[in-house]
């Protein structure tokens, strides 16, 4: 069982997650718990990092910011204690969850779950700090942000759990965002791959990393609600899956970008020239178009997300060596994408969607597809509109 | 260096901090510095333990407790290396300092130097997170309240430093209250024994137990202040203290009760019949007055602390086999010591004592004495004027 800092947020709340534990418990089941720092409280002490120094030594930022996750886990174990469960908390260092070096985004190489299983033996339900783990020379390092998922899928991995329960403000995985297209739908059950689309796509239910990590080691996650007792989505092998739909979710991510590069003199390498200087800045690009030549020159866009684009623009000026007439950029724009492991064996998937967006006057901006994913890049005034009329054409509006 | 909570209260003061410790590394010293929590950090995870259950789990309290002192370690460390000193933070179990395992109030058994000593040698600062240790089983413990002082003169002793300066927000240590005696003067020097009564007679300067662990290992402590640059007092050998004064200093403690049995049949065994169930329910008797019976009958009084005055009655009712009159209380009393090491060769020092207080008409309810220090009890709306009597008659005020 995982839970996040909205639901660990203060003591009212940590002692509802006893309960939730307890009921578990009850049931039969050796429970270990992940928790996440209360919320605020990360931000406090990243603040307060902040505030010290400029560049900071991410070690010492580590040994600061884990501290939020040790005080919910002992917070919860006294809460277990409270309700007649016997508990004990664990840092990272005490299990241990031992990571690499890169302090502040660490990731996970081993963990050791003789220590855990043995309390568990016990009787005992482990409390595990979240986010944080243990790297070389004794020193704690954090996981990054949204860790405790991570965390919790890595234990799940190491204890052979189950299922691993993630807790949160959600009640599980839909079809697309409830907010924006009132007929969206629970999904009940969503394979691995796909999860991992929606992920990276915009869907903020699971961190990226964490749907990794359980699609290598089959880890069943459930995601649902904190507040309510109901089941979630089961993110799972696709051979759980009965009725695997062509489309499984829409997913959106207003954090996109473009820039267009204008009349590109066409000669080899104009990709290289510019993706190789992007890349050795760090810049993350995500959707590439070039289109074929005419008049010896050719437009190039790139999509990056809004937060990058300065530093993108500025990386392109300066390394550019192809001759070109200008440069474009717009941030009013939002990719949609639709996603369902159904589409490997299924023609047409594309077609559904194109049609149904030029039937709304929808213009695409830019297309790319993988094996279970066709993302398009519109203007952002559309979103709402493309949503609902996509979740339409894949048939996913509730019944 | 240790700094308390008031030292390192916000990002600015750990600034300060951070500069201070410069200063001393520019001098060309190698230095361990040892933090508490910020101010107010502490109380606030105490208030959640106590949220949480009204009986918790002690081990679980430290998990959560000692993270307190990790920040202000970590946060340290970044401000010192943005000063251009190298520098890591050590958490208790990092070091490690070993403790027993009563946890809230652990003691610690052994400081294994060679961690730091090894990083010191590289150059760099090491910045201790005080207040706590690893107890059996790698759990976390904490050192009761002030215990961050015991670390450091535990860790100055492990390190073998040549002293062990105790930042705090007074500048040193008095011949007493300076805020009452105006003519209150800074001691240079003070010797472990004075300053162990001093501090378990009611001046806060230092905990107790750090004091007798300065004494055990002959680290000499200064107590100075955090805020202005200027020495302040050391806590040394009586060998180091060429002038020895008679009386070094005149303590006071309003944390005072007095019990009194009135009446009480004078028969073999008042005092254990009294005394042993207080011992039994772990209250700490202070004073012990029992008068030459005249009418068969005596009485017998005790102090003990304020906060334990309604427990100790209850015991003493529940628990009197030896028939008594009455039972008086009073908690407007207040403890005065005159302390020096002075008076082990001088007689006639309690004398002084009697007579200044008497030429004020302070009546003293109570007396008691060591080799080191005569104590008395009086009427606490006398105290000020007790204590300016006491400092004249001793010579301590300043010329």
């Amino acid at each position: 069982m995982k839970f996040g800092g909205t639901s660990v947020g203060d003591i009212a709340r940590i002692k509802n997650v006893a309960r939730r534990v307890k009921a578990e418990v009850d049931r039969g089941n050796e429970v270990a718990v992940v928790v996440s720092a209360m919320s605020g409280v990360t931000n406090q002490l990243v603040a307060y990092c902040n505030d010290m120094a400029s560049m900071y030594d991410q070690r010492e930022y580590d040994a600061v910011v884990a501290t939020g996750e040790q005080v919910t886990s002992g917070l919860l174990a006294i809460g277990l204690q409270e309700l007649g469960i016997k508990a004990r908390s664990w840092a990272g260092w005490q299990i241990p969850i031992i990571s690499d070096d890169a302090h502040g985004k660490a990731r996970i190489i081993d963990i050791k779950g003789d220590n855990i299983l043995a309390m568990m033996a016990k009787g005992h339900v482990a409390v595990v700090a979240g986010f944080q783990g243990i790297g070389p020379e004794d020193r704690v390092s954090t996981l990054g942000r949204g860790g405790s998922d991570t965390t919790a899928v890595a234990v799940a991995a190491a204890l052979k759990a189950d299922r691993c329960d993630i807790y949160t403000d959600v009640d599980g995985v839909y079809t697309t965002d409830p907010r924006i297209v009132k007929s969206a739908k629970k999904l009940d059950k969503v394979s691995y791959e796909e999860m991992l689309e929606m992920a990276s796509l915009g869907a903020k239910v699971l961190q990226t990393r964490s749907v990794e990590m359980a699609m290598k080691h089959h880890v069943r996650v459930q995601v649902l609600s904190s507040f309510e007792d109901k089941p979630g989505t089961l993110i799972c092998d696709e051979d759980e899956i009965v009725e695997q739909a062509l489309v499984s979710g829409i997913a959106y991510s207003r954090d996109e970008a473009k820039v267009t590069l204008v009349g590109v003199e066409d000669q080899p390498g104009i990709a290289a020239g510019i993706f190789g200087p992007l890349a050795a800045a760090n810049i993350n690009v995500d959707m590439i178009v070039q289109n074929t030549s005419h008049d010896g020159t050719t437009d190039v866009t790139v999509t990056t997300s809004r937060t990058e684009l300065e530093h993108a623009l500025k990386v392109v000026k300066d390394n550019m060596k192809v001759p070109y007439r200008s440069i474009d950029t717009d941030k009013a724009v939002v990719k949609v994408s639709v996603i369902g492991v159904g589409m490997r064996s299924h023609a047409g998937v594309a077609q559904t969607m194109f049609q149904a967006l030029a039937d709304k006057k929808i213009n695409i901006h830019v297309i790319s597809t993988s094996e279970i994913k066709v993302s398009v890049l519109i203007s952002e005034e559309y979103t709402e509109l493309a949503l609902r009329a996509l979740h339409t054409a894949y048939g996913l509006d509730a019944a």
